[in-house]
């Protein structure tokens, strides 16, 4: 039962072991997409807001927030994008870069208890990353690798996690307020990826009791479909006890899998919030639907001669 | 590692733990479809041949064959139906019915083995079944519910299993030619479903090492939006160990989740199945998708500052 608070000014919300699914919305980010990069540094901010807007509206739980553009003060845009994002919604954020100084000038603005995206094993990393968490009281998302990059082996990168967990510790800052990223490799290279990650967050889980988020869309790399890559791989990694992702919320099979396995998992009471989104939907439409068969076999009931359960 | 080999004449069938999980097409059963019933009590199989060719083209890997209607005589009509299937495709037979007359007289005219659905824990279809699969050497469904009904208790529901099991045995029927229903309840109404499912899933796995299977569909009883629901329950009911499910491969977004579920398991060796089957198919249209993002985000690469593996 571990529980991880993180606020803005007037919201807050849980990433928790018995608790709905978090997706934490990566759209801000100008990695790969020029025009909001040249946007940004130029001081434009409108799709910023829109970004923010729309990741809400898709059914967010808190935000992403990356200013990683080269060659501009990136401390200073990426202070400015969390005080614009916060301004248009009081969903918590993930202030994320990999600049120490862009961490430390969005957490000096920010309202609220953030996640701060990321710290490594890396020696270097931890000693600058980490006083910076403790002083601003925020959480962390504690990424699996070190000086010797990411091991393919899930026991180093276990090992990995324990020490940023320990060294957390030392800083006066509780395992609830790290949240490990046990890296998602590309299943079409590795085919023990999704296995692996399994097996890992159960681990994360029961032996170092942390919660767990990663980059989802990691698992898909080069494989056609990709959304249905990562449907089903969101949808195993919560049964195995994964409780956060860092992913595109715009992707509707991506949420649908997220809010289906909230149902399987016990964490969407009476289903509520499933009817609720689907009650006046149809159906997501069939990728090459195969004849009559598939309206007509959508029949109430399910399969024949499975009495109804004795209450 | 216990692999349940089925067959027709000419083709093999394994469901087993470190395989491919098996589809076992639901859709020739007149329960609920009229017209079906009618057909085939005045002898016009043309819909059954309908439905078994549909079912194959979608990707089955077994058909169920039913043949329950009322006032008719099922075990010659199931006999028929049997055989009219295996003269157009070479899948194995899932042999269907709650008449043991009508099990007998389809085990009679099948080529090769088949699977037998089912027995319960009921001490009278113990005695009338289980000798049948082994003259026959056929394989059989155990659906763990008794003279009691269905439990709500899991561990009911796994004491009933380990008892057909044990029976199965004294009739000189091997374990892994038992495969386990474990009993689906709709989620709507009971919140835990899908969590007892897991862990009795593993249970049945880890301690009676069987097989296992289930009527996917009856776990979205009463919800809207039911193939999404299904999709997160084979999803999630994989990864916990289920190796079979009895359910509608015409509708395209469940067999995406399962052969996405193959590819997070490592059964899907180089996601060749996977790429295959997508690698020209544009993705499963949204349902309400949001805004440009949903498209723009796509984008190759996934969340950045995720560095390569090393390898």
């Amino acid at each position: 039962m571990t529980d991880t608070v993180l606020s803005s000014a007037s919201r807050e919300v849980v990433i928790g072991f018995n608790r709905p699914f978090v997706i934490i919305g990566e759209r801000i980010n100008p990695t790969g997409r020029k025009i909001l990069a040249a946007e940004m540094a130029a001081g434009d901010y409108s799709r910023v807001e829109a970004d923010a807007r729309a990741q809400v509206e898709a059914g967010a739980h808190m935000l992403d927030v990356n200013a990683g553009i080269p060659l501009v003060d990136e401390p200073a845009i990426l202070a400015r994008a969390v005080q614009l994002v916060q301004s248009i919604t009081d969903l918590p954020l993930s202030i994320d870069s990999s600049i120490v100084a862009a961490l430390e000038a969005g957490l000096a603005v920010y309202k609220g208890k953030p996640l701060v995206n990321s710290v490594t094993g890396e020696e270097e990393r931890l000693e600058a990353v980490l006083p910076l968490i403790r002083k601003y009281g925020a959480a962390v998302v504690a990424i699996s690798n070190d000086e010797t990059g990411i091991s393919e082996n899930p026991d180093v990168r276990f090992a990995v996690a324990r020490k940023i967990v320990e060294r957390a510790a030392d800083h006066g800052i509780p395992a609830c307020d790290v949240v490990v990223d046990p890296l998602v490799m590309p299943i079409g290279a590795i085919n023990q990826a999704g296995v692996q990650v399994m097996r890992l967050v159960h681990r994360l889980r029961t032996e170092l009791k942390v919660n767990t988020t990663c980059g989802a869309s990691n698992i898909s790399f080069g494989l056609p479909n990709r959304n249905g890559v990562n449907a089903a791989f969101l949808t195993m990694a919560i049964g195995s006890g994964m409780t956060s992702a860092i992913t595109n919320p715009l992707h509707v099979e991506v949420m649908q899998a997220v809010m289906g396995a909230d149902v399987m998992m016990g964490h969407d009471p009476d289903c509520v919030r499933w009817i609720r989104r689907f009650r006046d939907v149809p159906p997501v439409t069939a990728t090459g639907a195969v004849g009559e068969g598939a309206s007509r076999g959508r029949r109430e009931g399910g399969h024949r001669r499975r009495p109804a359960p004795a209450s």
